[in-house]
Parts: structure tokens; C-alpha cells; sequence
């Protein structure tokens, strides 16, 4: 047995570091030898995660007291804006190391468009050159040998899984784009709001952030990179009772395939020999329960009974391929693991 | 006081039923004289739906056992197949007796187009021939004096609702209208069915019926009818995990308003008289749990990042205002009540 | 018709306030003419709660805003600790005034066991002998003509409806007492806990304040009472993912009676005339969704495997039969009112 | 790598075989070379699960079309009642096999209490007296060589992991045993019933089979058999609105240890070396959640108010450690595995 790889885990409190934990202290190469959560600095891990609890974590610390020169690896899971200053200083002081960002401080290809998307400047630009859009399936080459890997949003996780073959091929449109979004209340993240309560969430389906989700220009970004020419989407997310799961419903119209059966057969091809993409069987409609708690991802195309549309199903859960397992997925693909390495449990069903 | 409306409730022992009792029993004009529940016939009320026992309703009959000599008005919560024949021979035998159908055997204004979307010959066109859409908001001079009220399904009414004066005024063009639906799982009734079990049904969402749905051509038949020419939509419904509760978001093109305010307008005017559709304040997005076992549906209007688009949001509550509350307030239209009797309650929340 | 009794609701922002609105707002003979919260004076009420939009409600203002002796009645929704001095206070200036309150402090006879229980001294001793406890089926003499209503907390009607006539009777025993209950996450109220976030309370059940929640001693303050001696009793509430609902399963040892039929017939008998409370029948087991929105409580009592006990079950919605409801049935009660007034409304189910 | 051990999983088209699969398939010493579903023979995995998809498992088939001299272990998710004569004849067949039943029939050490209990007679008691209980803590020594190995029920698990040592110890009394227990509902089945579907089930709680559940006499005959003397308990179990968890709230009374931290400290000692069995921290309420989808069982004690009484709190996920993940730690301590063996996955959470 090979030595560990070494890492650290910044934002070790929330849902997406939780979940990067779970599927990474039972992975063969890594160690995880520090873990940071600013507010719970001096706790034991499983007075924040119960479930984590017995399985020989360190305890939390301030970002502060990490010494970056003794880890290989930097996972982060801080909230936006909170991560380039650190990961840019960091990195600078550490020649060695690798970063896997899961926020979305480096997704931006270009500076200004964080800076549209966010609303602050980017304090990083310089490292932005070096990152790589961690979209694993479509982007080993830039992600086995980056810097900072910056790990897609989980709404376009299972966009562009679902969309960027069909793109690339003409197969569909970027005509009047329509991806009506649906995901479980994990997606907001462990932090204290009326509208993720219980008593408010349960029970209960509404939209949010009509027309103004911050991952929208991510979509954009990566559709217009592959189609050449500048792309605005419709993206309209909405808040589903459920704790994980995301599921987004693209209404698309047809570019130079015929119709439902050429398109699924586009993204056939594309995902022939990924491990986490599967294309379901004609007429089988994906749901999220089918890949809860998995890396996988799973698609479908339908027939609209508007001539010249048709319908692209796509789910994942939204804490592992749409976070911590992509993560975990292109840190597989970056230190030379098999890439499911850690990631190979099957959906929790029921 | 008045002699109450005598009332027969046929197909007591489903969710709809239920609910018209639920409401129906606290009408200040209504007498429920007869419940049938072929299944269940012989048993209490209570046996059936433990929440209703305790008000003195009349135990469960079958449909044959029903003198509908002595009632004014029938209740019909049937499943689609089985009351037109049975509606035809009632209304045919007792000049007297007027329907509220909550099932679908009246909904097609055109008997064929009823054949295509269910799939058997419609037996009773000329009862179509006297039916009134019972979309209430839209259609109250023919329900008032209509033999055969055929209440929509609950997705043209949600649906309708937020389209159709848009449609009307040229606000909103008929291309490509596409409506994403989300339901809570008692729209499939109380049947027994794997995919809503909790176990299934819970923590998940998933399309069903996509593209296929029988509701869509009923909505196109309604759009078709105000705009003058046929109109395809997209109709792509959601199983999500709730009781109650349904969401439309329609992703529509603009016609001759110019963004969301004016389209907001426009059905701001259209409603203003009308005591159960509000419009939300500018922002304000509607969900279901505001709507929640009453008979309100709120709507409002977002727009789009894509020019020339706006994404208009309704809610209902899919059996009350989506069915049996829609079916009372055509009663009340129909027999002279005020039409908010029995429907004042307002929304359960949390 | 007669003059309104006009109506101030402090603490009109948490979940009691808006389900006392949701109810009384159709209430024939009350008419909100005050609704407070501090945090949010000057906003209207739907901007706090969306589904009370629409209905004609005064904007929020601060309890200090309110002109006390323009009103007849003040219901309390404050948390405890804070309503004491306030009521202390405005109804020694305002003597015409009676409160009716639905937090905890006027709910311990003796001002000493609130200190145990609260940990804080009671500042109006003076007041509480002049309070009744509200549980209406049990104390209508004292509630008809009380200045202040202490109503009962959730679990406490729950329990006590289910377990006085019992220990009235001495059917059951005092000793070994066991409350085992459950309760939706409402119960929490809507202030940000995360063990109240969706992500945390949906797909699991876990017990809380194990052997320490301050219903306890309410519960063995009024069975003492019956009993004439001090009784102890376990107290277990556990936390269920739903919105809204209370069950309890008391373990109890049997008394002078000699079996469930027993034990059920006592109860049947003591509430043969209460319109709120039903004795299912013979083994249909309770559940909170047959109650759901309403004011009922539903009964009843099982053998237990160990000889010499029985189950008893009870069932309440805690925002309406818990909190709420009860408040208007002893405004009803207090002010003349059909005790039903308002609480007319069947369960919604499903 | 040595050959892995040829399994065939009769019914495998409910949940606890789908869980056997979920796990069993990553596990490095088991091949799947048969699968029985006789409603689904000839079917592929995938259309009855279809998280099972894409694994390269054989299709469904009947239980007499396997060739059962060519497998050397026998899952068995069977009904009760099915499971017996079957097991019997293959056994009698195959001398060589070894059978894991997660059903009921041989969970009975004595056949009389199997009629009692299930009212049918055992028809295989010879076998029966060479079947292990599989309660895998508690009974490793005859788990080891069994023929049989009878896996508890999950109730009986998770009770029975936190009272047996107690019982053995003296630590609490078996004089009134209360066990208030409560599961998710796939506890149920897969299995079409009107109580499970969600808009039933969800929203809401229920007690069911109040004094008369199946599991009360297995639990009884474990601590019977421990305590020396027969025991009866009360077991109520109840239906919460989840899929997945079960949790045990036993209300016990003191025996020879003389507080809760007594109790505590006797089941921290009794699973020091235990790798699935947890003891929270001293007041650390355990949650469902805090298991779901592993194997893990976590336990508590509570001091209650009533001197003399503790209430001890049990976890654990109803299809894992209650059920298909026990089968497979039995099947490691019987084959000679790591008892750890495909079981190593965290719980998921959130």
C-alpha cells in the first residue's frame, strides 16, 4: 500500500464538506489530517455531524492554524467570495499544492463574468488562468494537471451532462433554452433560513430565484464555450420537499437531429465508457431516488408534442455528482486513482 | 332558511369525493342525501375516511341504489369511462336533475377529441352538446344554466387560469408554449399504485407522462378555442413528494405586452373582481403551501433571461380549487348562492 | 347582527398567531383590530405570512403601538417569559380587558412550579389566582368568566383530554405513568433552529428534551390535581417529519377498571356531549391526519400484551385542538358565542 | 483474489432484497448468479429497481429455476409462510448450502410460538432446531456453523441490541417493558396497501397493530431466554411519515444499576469491541438520520422523571442493520469474512 495522500478539508460544517467526508474517509489514498470550520473551531467532528462520529477524524480548527505545507491536497467547501483570497495565498505560499474548490470562486472562465455573477471583483485572477472547470466527464485533460480545480455548481452538473453532447453535436438548438430545475432543500446549503424550515419547506413546492440563479451564467458559460456563440438560457429553479436530489427538465428544441430517438442516441454515444452516466432505456423516466446518495447520473430524452422540441430528463443528487463526489471524482482523475475510487456505493433506494 | 339543495355525491370513496364533503358539509344550502361507493357500499362514511365521521352523513349505497327522483343536483367524482353513461341515463330519466362532473367525461367540447385523448368513443354527445366547461372564472354564463357542469382537470385549471386572459389580450403569443407541471401525489388518487407509495414517492421527484398526459389536450382546447386556431403545447407534469398542492410554471413568448409588468397587468386587471384569484405583489413568488386546502389561486409573472420571454407562476390546491371546491363553486354559480359559500376557509399553513 | 367584539392579537408572527388569524378571521363576532410584531411593525401581514393576504387584516405594528383600551379581548401568542409583565400591565390599566393567552405563562397554578419550570421568577402572582386553565372540556366554569385564559400547551390538551376522565374515575392508575409523544415540527415554532431545517427533521424521528420538557410538570400539575396527590409522570415527546400534528401514547396501568372496553367506556362517557372530542370506534387506530386543520381530538384505548394496562391514544392538530383552536373556543365560550364558532372546518385529508 | 462465493437472493423484487443487492454487489467475496422473482421472472433487475441498473446482474427468474447445487449460499427475502417449505426442500437437496433468511420463519427457537405467533404451523422443525438466531452481537458462536441463520426482525434488532445486556446484567428489571417503537414506512413492503400510499401516509402518525404485533413474542422469546423466565412486553409500534430508520424508545425500570449513567456504562462495555454499535455521548439524542443506510446502530439512556425508570434510545436503519445488512455481517461471520464487508459506508446524511 501506497502512502496516503494528505489533505485538508476547509469548510468541514456544511452539507457539501459532510458529504466529501462520508465518501472520502473510505477512501483508500486519502487522509484527511485537518479539518476546518471557523465557528466550531475545538469541536470533536461529531458534535457538528453525529453520523460522522467514530471514524477517527481530527477534530475542527480555524483555516488559521492549518499548516498547508504538510497537506497534498486542499478540498474547499467555504462559501463563495470567502475562498480565492484564501486559496490564492495558499497556493502561492505552497507550490505544491492542489486545490479542488467545490464553491464557486474559480467557475468563471472569465474574471468579469464572476464579477456579473457575484457581484465583487475577483481577487484572483492570475490563479483563474490555472483552474480548470471540474466538469469531469467533459474536461479531464485541463482537470489532471490544474492548480485549482473548480468544481461546477450542482445545477450545471446535470445541465450540462445533459446538454453539452447534444450541443457539441447540433443535435438540439441553443435556440430558447428552457431548464426548469428542481431540487431537494440540501441545495440551500445548512444555514439558517425561513424558507428551508421544515414547517415551510414540507409540504410545499415553489420557485425560486426566478430568472436570477447564479448558476444560470455557469450554464451560459459552458454552452456558448462549446456552441461558439454567445447563449442565454431560461433557468428556473424550484424548492422540492426532500432532503437530496436534483432534477432538471430541459425543454429543447431540435438542431440537426430528428427527433427523441437520434438525440438519446447522441448522448448514448457521448457516455458509452463513463462509469456514472447512464442513458436509461427508452420510455423509462429517471428519478432523483434512483441515484440518491450516488455519483451517478442519469438521462433521457422525450418526445415534446410540439413538432421540432423535444424533452431531456436529467437527475443527480446534488451533494455527491453535483458536489462532494465530483470532487472527490476529479481528485480521483488528478492523483492518478481509478476515478471511482471511494464512489462506487449504489443508490440508496428506497 | 330555505329548503336545502338535495345532493347525491356518486363515487364517495375517492380523494375528489372526499373533498366535496369535507367542504360540502359545512354548505349552508346542501343536504347530502345519498354517497355511493360501489365498493364500499353498505359501510359508514367513516369506515371509508375516518375525518368525516361524526357529522351525520348517510352511509355508502351503490349507484343503482339512488332514487335521483328525490335530489336536485349530482355530484359525480367518478372515474373518466364510467359516468357518461351513466350521467346520460340519469339526466335522460329526470328532466330535473342538474350534474357537476368532476371527472374528465365531459371536458371535450368536441366528442372526438375526447376519443383521442382517452381512447373510446364518447356514448353521450349530445349531453356534450349541453355541457358547459366549468372552469368558473372563464365560462359563467354557460355553467349558470348548463344540465352537465364538467369541472376541468386540475392542470388546465391551474393552467388556464394563468394563460388564458393572456392568450385573450395577445399578451402572450400562442408558439411554444410550454408549461412545466408539479403535483402532490393525491392527484393520482387513492388508488393503489407502486409509484406512490411513500416509500417510492417520498424524497423523490420524477416526470411522468411526458408529452403523453391527458391533460394536455384538454388545455389546448381551451387555448385553442380563445386564441381561434389550434395551439400545441408542451404539457410536462411532476410527481412531487406532497399530499396536496399543484404549480404550474408556463414558459411563454410574449405577444404584444412588452416584459413581465405588462403581462402581470394584464391578468391583474382580468382578476380583479374575482374573489379567489389573487395576483402577488411584483417579486412575490406564489407557492402551494399558500394555497393549501382553499380555494385560491395565485399567480404572478417573472421574466425571462431570455428576451422576449416571461415565466408566469400559478398555484392551486389540486383537489379543492383543482377539483372539488371548483365543482362547489359552480354549484353556487349554478343554484344562486353566493359563489364563495362553503369556500371561505382560508389556506392551512404551515 | 351584533357589534364585533374587537380583537388585538400580540405576537401575530409565529405559527400560533397565524393559525389564530387563519380561524378567527371568519370568526362571525371578531374583528382584528390590532396584530403585533415588534420585529416587524409596518409590514402588512402577508408579507409575513402570504396566506393571509387579501383579507382586510391591519399592517403589524409594535405592542406598545396598541391602544388597549379600544379593545375587548387581547389574544397572546408570545413566547413565554415575555407576555407576563406585558399582560400584568395592561390589564391592571385596562379593567375591562380579558386575555386570552397561548403561551406558558399563566399556565402553573402555583407560581413556585413555574420557576421550577421556566427557571425564572413569576412577576405577576397576583394575576395568575385570577387565571383559569384553559382546557375547556375540563374547566368551563372557571374560563366563562376568567380575566386571563392560560390555554394549555400542545401536549398537556393532548394528554389531559385523553387521561383526566380516566384519572377522575380512578379507572387508571396514577403510578408508572408513560407519555410517549409525537409531534410535527410546527410544535418547534418558526424560529431558525437547525433541527427544525428540512435537511435535518425530514426522513427521521428522533426524541428531545428526554425527561426535561416543560410540558411535563403542566401535565402532572393538573393530574395531581384530579388525583388529589402528587404524581410524576414520564414525559418522552419525539420530533416527526411533518408539519403539523400530535399524537400521544400513554402507557398506563389500570385502575379500578378491568380491561380497555373498560377504560373506553369511561371516556366515551365523559365527552358524550363534546362536540371536539371523538372515541373511535372499537380498534380503529387514531391518526393525526384524520384531525389535520381541525379542532377535534380523537380517542382511543388498546389492550396492552402485559396484563394490568392499556394504550390509550390521542390525537390533536397542535396548532388548532393545541393552541389556536383552543384559544377561539374559549373566546367562544368567554364571550358568549356558540362554542364552535369558527371551528367548524372538517380535517383535511389527505 | 480467491473465488468468490456463488449467492442466489430469492425474492429479490422487494426492498429488503433490493438492499441485499445494493450492498452485496460491491461486496469482494460475493457473485449473484441468481435472482428469483416469480411475479417478475424473465425481467431484468433493472425494470424492477432501477438503481440496480448497469451492475451486471443476471435477470429475474423463478425459485424453481435455480439450480441450487451450484451456489453455495441462499439469501432469502421471502414472505413468512413461503419461506419454510422451500428452505426445507432445497436444504434437504444440497447438503453443501448454507441459507440466510431475512424472513420470519425461522426466527423461533421453539416452532409452537412460530404457530402462535403467525398462526400456521411450522412445517420444518427439524431444521429449525438447527437454525441460529442471526442477531449477530448476541449469538456469533451459533451464527458461525449454522445451516440456518435466521435474521431478526427489525424491530426485534434494534430493541434487542439495546436491552439485552441489560437484561443479562441485571441492569434493568423485565417487569413492565414498555417499547414504544417507530418505523419509516418501508418497513411495510413494497406491497400495495392503501396505508402506505403517501398521500396517506405522509403528514401524518399512527400507532399500528397496537398490542398485537408479530414481533412482540420474538422479542419476548430473546429476553425471556436471557432473563431466565418468561417476559411479556408491551410493543407499540408506530408509522412515521419516512422511508427509511426505525427507532425504539424503551421505557424500562431499574434493576440492579442505579441510574442512567449506570445503564449506560453497562452497554458501552458490552459493545467496546462491537464496529456497528454506538454509544452516544452522555445526552446526545440519536437519530434516525444519523443512520440511515449504513449499519450502524447507535443507543442512549435517559433518566425519566419517574424515580426508578430510564429510557434507553435505539437507531438504526429498519433495511440495513434490520435487515439486509445484517444478513451480510452474518454472512461474513459465517463464511469468514471481515465482518465489515461491504457494511463500511457511512450513513448518509443529510
Amino acid at each position: 500500500m501506497t502512502t496516503p495522500i494528505k489533505a485538508a478539508l476547509l469548510g468541514a460544517s456544511g452539507y457539501t464538506g459532510a458529504d466529501l467526508l462520508r465518501l472520502g474517509v473510505r477512501h483508500p489514498g486519502i487522509e484527511f489530517v485537518y479539518l476546518t470550520a471557523n465557528t466550531h473551531a475545538g469541536k470533536p467532528m461529531s458534535s457538528v455531524f453525529p453520523h460522522l462520529g467514530g471514524v477517527g477524524l481530527p477534530d475542527l480548527i480555524t483555516n488559521e492554524d492549518v499548516d498547508f505545507s504538510k497537506v497534498d491536497v486542499v478540498f474547499c467547501g467555504l462559501p463563495h467570495g470567502t475562498s480565492q483570497t484564501l486559496i490564492a495565498e495558499i497556493v502561492g505560499k505552497n507550490d505544491h499544492l492542489r486545490v479542488i474548490d467545490m464553491g464557486a470562486d474559480f467557475r468563471f472562465r472569465n474574471p468579469d463574468h464572476y464579477q456579473l455573477a457575484y457581484g465583487a471583483r475577483h481577487v484572483a485572477p492570475e490563479l483563474q488562468a490555472k483552474a480548470a472547470y471540474g466538469l469531469t466527464e467533459h474536461n479531464r485533460d485541463a482537470i489532471r494537471d490544474a492548480k485549482v480545480i473548480a468544481c461546477p455548481g450542482c445545477y450545471p452538473t446535470a445541465t450540462l451532462l445533459a446538454l453539452l453532447p447534444l450541443v457539441r453535436s447540433g443535435a438540439m438548438s441553443t435556440d430558447d433554452v428552457i431548464i426548469d430545475a428542481k431540487s431537494g432543500v440540501s441545495g440551500a446549503g445548512r444555514g439558517l433560513k425561513q424558507n428551508t424550515l421544515m414547517a415551510e419547506a414540507g409540504e410545499s413546492v415553489s420557485p425560486y430565484a426566478v430568472g436570477t440563479h447564479r448558476h444560470a451564467p455557469e450554464i451560459e458559460q459552458e454552452i456558448s464555450l462549446v456552441s461558439g456563440a454567445p447563449v442565454a438560457v431560461n433557468f428556473t429553479p424550484h424548492l422540492i420537499p426532500m432532503s437530496r436530489g436534483e432534477l432538471i427538465t430541459a425543454h429543447v428544441k431540435l438542431g440537426n437531429a430528428q427527433n427523441a430517438d437520434e438525440v438519446r442516441a447522441v448522448l448514448a454515444q457521448a457516455y458509452a465508457d463513463e462509469p456514472f452516466i447512464r442513458i436509461a432505456d427508452k420510455g423509462v423516466i429517471p428519478s432523483t431516488a434512483h441515484v440518491r446518495g450516488s455519483n451517478y447520473c442519469v438521462l433521457n430524452v422525450f418526445e415534446d408534442r410540439i413538432p421540432g422540441r423535444v424533452i431531456v430528463i436529467g437527475v443527480i443528487d446534488n451533494l455527491v455528482k453535483g458536489s462532494a463526489g465530483q470532487a472527490i471524482q476529479n481528485f480521483n482523475l488528478a492523483f492518478g486513482f481509478d476515478e471511482a475510487a471511494a464512489l462506487e456505493a449504489l443508490p440508496l433506494f428506497p
